[in-house]
């Protein structure tokens, strides 16, 4: 069955899924970022099909994540590098694993991300870099961009309008709106 | 065909992806952040299958990142909340849009993050808590944690000394090693 095309929803996330969005890809991306570059490595390392891992590397290769290069004339062999947009993954998987960490590890976490120097465990922090402060949703928004479709529009002003009527009938622990601002229903 | 099984491979990256690997997952979980709870509400926005909404919402509900409430008795009707593992995911979505925005829109991004006084665009940066110097691969590294299983104490072995091997002979930009320390081929 062929799977629903994201690449026509505007949204970035679905357009960030088209490109790793498939079973494994996120997994090979992980290897490749982690030195990996050879297809027989990646098979040994994720156990995979090979018809599959060569129908994800060509995917990911298509997307601007790989480059192939040959390494090997006889046989001929080729090795998949990281252009800039795959190695600029790599925020989005030390993301993932810290989300991983703190929630799927009740005997603590297999793997940890460590500053090399000091070798004292990281705690990755989302913050803006222009501000310096921490990104949480009750101080930052999703907003339309220049790109942005009439539908999306739509979409952000009735998400809005929700979250207002939400917050009128529910006591918000974080809003620091003055309690007078509520409708009585 | 059954999807092979992450959730037996010891990775944090694994563990994430069994939960929200699957194909719509990740874009469910994007429109309960946004505000959105019930099976029509996700439909419409989506535009999946009912049977796909409904296969994966029980998923994520499984996965604990989203717990049912019934909102109505008759006819019986159930809304869909996230947990806080499920509001969690917000920095990795976050993450993911930054760096979609960054290289799969040219014609600039169709949402964008803003802060929401000062109505700034914000420029996502990922840090280490504890030191605030942003998290890269030049100073931050993954080691094995406390959960590691035997195998993955080798594997990471063996992807150090591919990189210490990668940087005898190939020139690092990065690296702040003397030259003297690069072994003649």
């Amino acid at each position: 069955m062929k799977r629903t095309d994201f690449g026509d929803m505007p949204c970035p996330i679905a357009q960030a899924l088209e490109r790793v969005g498939e079973w494994w890809s996120i997994l090979i991306l992980r290897d490749a970022l982690a030195g990996y570059s050879r297809f027989d490595d990646f098979q040994r390392s994720l156990g995979i099909a090979p018809n599959t891992l060569s129908r994800r590397l060509s995917a990911l290769v298509e997307a601007g994540l790989l480059e192939r290069h040959q390494y090997s004339e006889r046989p001929p062999r080729d090795e998949y590098r990281l252009t800039a947009s795959g190695r600029d993954f790599l925020p989005v998987l030390w993301t993932l694993m810290e989300w991983s960490n703190k929630h799927f590890a009740p005997d603590g976490p297999a793997v940890r991300l460590v500053d090399r120097q000091s070798k004292e465990e990281v705690t990755p922090l989302l913050i803006d870099g222009k501000t310096g402060l921490p990104l949480t949703p009750q101080r930052h928004e999703v907003v339309a961009g220049p790109a942005a479709p009439p539908g999306l529009h739509q979409r952000l002003a009735e998400l809005k309008e929700r979250k207002r009527r939400a917050n009128d009938t529910t006591p918000d622990p974080v809003s620091k709106k003055p309690a007078s601002r509520r409708k009585s229903k």
